[in-house]
């Protein structure tokens, strides 16, 4: 077992460096996340640009953004497409405590083990963050220790602006659906259909909506009065909307709001008397729970995510009839709004390793995975014999879940190695430890030896194993070390996982040693890779299954629930769904992160609980339903001392206080 | 006067050229903005970097985001504090028609002459356009014609982020306010207390707080329970929340919104029984209308932005203290947000010449105006016979009045030229002409030759004259042509302005012939400059005075208002801001941009209205206090065919409809 260094480390390897041969100069104590952004970024961190370049990317294929980032075209993915593309690894874990068990630091760790240290050409690809976490609990998601993203401020800000970009077209449909049925309810039809086509005729998204109904007519001469009302009054039922506007921070009081109380949004009682008011209530979400977000994460270019933004559904007319971006007139809009953010962003790792960041879906109603389009680009440019590392949110049962089972159908990629990352503190808490919060001194159970506690709580472990097996992929389980980890208890978590399916099971020290301490892990990763191939792969299930039975198989083969059952509302949207042509989606379920089952509290590995399906939802655009089970919160709150407390510049302008 | 050109314009003089000559190929009849644009990019743009080091920064001063933009870095201000700078000139304009009349266009096209034509060493400085007007009724803000930015759809766009940054800002400021009040609600001062200060005692910002409420003491063991209390319990008044959440978006709906209705948004209530909602009536601006952007305008770097962010007043205690973002502790948070925002972005005109595009504060509630740091750098950048040109929003009562009393103040930077643009539409509207209106056909008399509406209407452009004349510049007009004036009403103008205190007026024809057409006017400003000195320039009122009396310098010597009227509550507000440290700000007044009068309707030179005041706000972090004279609105709405409809991708994945 290797203990903290305090020196520098020399890699072991390197043969086909992607990278200068670059020893990471570790300190002891490890300093704070930002400490050793900036020491390592006053180094002198290799400039972007040259990072693309040793990847393989054309000068044409890349536009830095400054020094320290930059977006990367899409363009690779035709210039390289006959190319056969590298090993595709996903790092995972198990149900996590509200702490976090180092997922993303993992990934960073391993990839600048496979980069750094043994000499692989190896990509990095995860999401970007919230700005709603960043300043909230839980701090910014760069990685940890000398296992980062650099630099961290830029990576947890505004990075390349993706994020703006999805709240402002997300904006923009809102804006435009509560206009829109403000001028419904002002207008007759003639002056609606008059005021909508203009004098130029029928556009493009104008088209689209009369190919919708079936129109064929394209001269605005030729309209009936019915035709006419037909295409220009969308009839929104309010009650069916599902559209929330967005905000990127943590707002608890925007969760629900009643929006149009001001005086001039009243409209004409059709009554009669005074004017009544153009009210409504909705909600915001946090701008990563948007629908275009959950797009971005799955589109593969910029056509494609045209189609898709203009065929969401922003709920149903009064006679049943979608209503979407295009019968706004918004997919056009939204698509340019998100023209850059399609591009995904590159970075390095403190051991300059590439990074590819992008998009953040939330995992609890979307994917929690980041994009498509950069997997697919990281895998061309590493070539056969490298390595993508990508990380999925939450734990196996709902991030690695709906990584092969939406994100992989979706991208046609077929991953060959699962890394599970566990933790002896997540662990004992399985194994029934005391509760585990946020900002509450850890029990000492928790900081001291209790090898009998870390085995009962390895049947999470094990139960994450045996459902990554089920998608034919090799498992690793990556214990990721704390200062008060004992031999004898990672030595109890190796062994379990080994007899329990995992290819292999091994500590890693990456936060404290970087790359030099993710070197076991990742020579267990390149080994894992060696003995399984692509066709090994398989979905859970076929989209082909009735909406039942695919909610049925992920809750009884990876939550290992019971049984499964509706509320009345949930059985009649499925059976919309059923009808509607969102049949054959994937499911992409709603639940806690916390436990295998519906409640957070029910640690380890329970059996025979019921999963009872509230209400279920259909991302048209993303192109899955989400079943909702429990309750799910799409705006987290602030805590009494929030985080940006301690965010300021100093006295030279330098950040300091983000963690 | 000049025809149309339909070939090649060839430059007359490049005596010190500041890019290479550049020959403007222009074509007749003029194509739609975003085409120009498209084609002049497809040419070969130079690389912005090319325009940054012909300005004479250096490589670490510019930071390139992607080939045709980037960020300027503060350093220039230091580096060539001993510089002389050079001629400083206001574009701005008679009061407009709702179509506008052509200032931007102005602005980049005496840019482009007095560049690429006339050979000076010359930059354009404006603001950076809100994405609400882009997508609803105005379209693009990045000139037109053959005298715009390029390209327009990165202007258009996100840009650089700074808007994105500002809203960030701002509803992290929202969000700590809002939660603030919910935390004090369900929590002990005691409770409170701990949780803010914490294991690790008072921060910087907490600091911050202390001295504001004079308590000596740093260590928390140590405080008295009604010094806890005191730093821990905001105690905000509701009633005096002045703070708004924004969204760059035109959603009226969001203008009055109830927020905190949420199951878990509830406290307990005081009187015993059922809990109580934590709700409140609140509502959203448009972002450009935050005060964090009025901030950008006028702030001279991050360290004096840190300071003006963190003492923003978002309401009173119910004791009558100012509750500041700093606070909140948000002040750092939110500088940290803005530290990329801080930095103009760069960007090149149709003829080459390098623009400043910087912050872009809504000019009826704020300055109206690009910002002090990008005026600042660019003076040092051109030197001493160089020229900056930059744009006030709104006519020249609001726009221009702010430009010298607000933000040269701010800056003390003097300007020597105001360009007064007029067009014989809005003459002729002003002599007496139907209403002109968006989306409605003009009347006949604006096609057609009508010298004596124009006389007539001088009447607005001749006291404009008048009111630049007290500032100490020399006027040039500049009469921006449409191709239904004639020569008689072209001529008209010039005789009554040159007869009326312009240094010159003349025609321009910029738009369909890029510099060529504004070269008569490069040299009527370059003459200008020289007949004027830096210290002819004078503020319009002593910041010394009372509120009341500076309110009434302006109301009677710019509008020419008989008298000024206050209601019971302006007069509170005013009484309260004399003695709260704000009465030295300069003020800001909010007013229509239609009339000198607070009647839009009121055209021409009105006479002997009087101007009620009927509310007056302070922007303690921007440094100004505003008066509300009329009704201000800060969300525009959406039209029922807005423009956002024409916006797409083509087939070839370029943005169409932009306009």
């Amino acid at each position: 077992m290797s203990s903290f260094s305090s020196t520098t480390n020399t890699p072991t390897k390197n043969t086909t460096p992607t990278t200068p041969p670059f020893n990471l100069p570790t300190k002891h104590p490890v300093p704070s996340d930002i400490q050793i952004s900036k020491d390592l970024t006053s180094l002198g961190l290799p400039p972007i640009s040259s990072i693309a370049s040793s990847l393989g990317l054309t000068p044409s294929e890349f536009i830095p953004w400054g020094p320290h980032k930059g977006k990367v075209t899409l363009s690779p993915l035709t210039r390289l497409s006959s190319t056969p593309h590298g090993n595709y690894v996903v790092v995972t874990g198990i149900n996590p405590t509200p702490l976090g068990e180092g997922k993303s630091t993992t990934t960073i760790g391993l990839a600048q083990a496979l980069g750094a240290r043994l000499g692989k050409k190896c990509v990095a690809c995860i999401r970007q963050p919230s700005q709603g976490p960043t300043f909230g609990v839980k701090g910014g998601a760069a990685g940890g220790g000398y296992s980062q993203v650099l630099p961290m401020e830029e990576f947890n800000l505004h990075l390349t602006g993706d994020i703006h970009a999805v709240g402002a077209a997300n904006n923009l449909l809102a804006a435009a659906l509560e206009t829109r049925m403000y001028h419904e309810a002002c207008q007759s039809d003639e002056a609606l259909f008059r005021r909508i086509v203009g004098k130029n005729g029928f556009n493009r998204v104008m088209i689209r909506r009369l190919e919708k109904l079936g129109i064929e007519k394209r001269n605005p001469e030729e309209f009936t009065d019915e035709e006419k009302g037909r295409f220009a009054r969308l009839d929104i039922d309010p009650s069916t909307i599902t559209w929330n506007r967005v905000l990127d921070v943590c707002d608890r009081h925007l969760r629900s709001v009643s929006v149009g109380l001001g005086v001039n949004e009243t409209v004409k009682n059709p009554a009669g008397g005074d004017r009544i008011q153009h009210d409504r209530t909705t909600g915001f979400d946090i701008t990563v729970a948007s629908e275009v977000m959950a797009v971005l994460g799955l589109t593969s270019d910029l056509t494609d995510m045209r189609e898709r933004l203009g065929r969401m559904v922003v709920g149903y007319s009064k006679s049943g009839l979608t209503v979407t971006a295009d019968d706004l007139g918004c997919g056009g809009a939204m698509t340019v709004l998100m023209k850059d953010a399609v591009m995904p962003t590159l970075m390095q790792t403190a051991e300059r390793t590439p990074v590819m960041v992008h998009a953040g879906p939330f995992a609890n109603i979307a994917t929690g995975n980041s994009s498509v389009v950069a997997d697919k680009i990281a895998l061309k440019l590493v070539g056969e014999e490298g390595f993508v590392v990508t990380e999925a949110g939450f734990g196996a049962d709902i991030g690695a879940e709906k990584f092969c089972d939406i994100k992989c159908r979706a991208s046609g990629l077929k991953p060959k190695v699962a890394v599970i990352v566990a933790t002896i503190r997540a662990l004992k808490m399985h194994g029934g430890g005391p509760q585990v919060k946020a900002g509450v001194t850890l029990a000492r159970v928790y900081t001291e030896e209790d090898v009998g506690l870390v085995r009962k709580g390895c049947s999470n472990l094990v139960r994450h194993i045996e459902n990554m097996k089920k998608f034919g992929v090799q498992v690793v389980v990556a214990v990721n070390r704390f200062k008060t980890d004992t031999p004898l208890e990672i030595e109890e978590v190796v062994k379990i996982a080994e007899s329990n399916g995992a290819y292999k099971a091994v500590m890693c020290n990456h936060w404290a040693e970087g790359g030099a301490g993710a070197e076991d892990l990742a020579r267990a990763v390149v080994d894992a890779a060696k003995v399984v191939k692509e066709e090994d792969f398989k979905y859970l299930y076929d989209e082909g299954l009735t909406i039942k039975e695919k909610i049925d198989v992920i809750c009884k083969e990876i939550y290992r629930a019971k049984e499964v059952t509706y509320t009345a509302l949930a059985l009649e949207q499925i059976a919309t769904y059923e009808t509607s042509g969102f049949e054959k989606f994937p499911i992409c379920m709603a639940k806690t992160q916390y436990s295998f089952s519906c409640d957070p509290a029910a640690k380890g590995a329970p059996v025979d609980f019921e999963v009872k399906i509230r209400e279920v939802r259909a991302c048209a655009g993303a192109g899955f339903l989400f079943p909702i089970a429990g309750d799910i919160m799409t705006v987290p709150g602030l805590p009494t001392r929030p985080g940006f407390y301690d965010v300021d510049i100093d006295e030279d302008g330098e950040v300091v206080g983000l963690f």
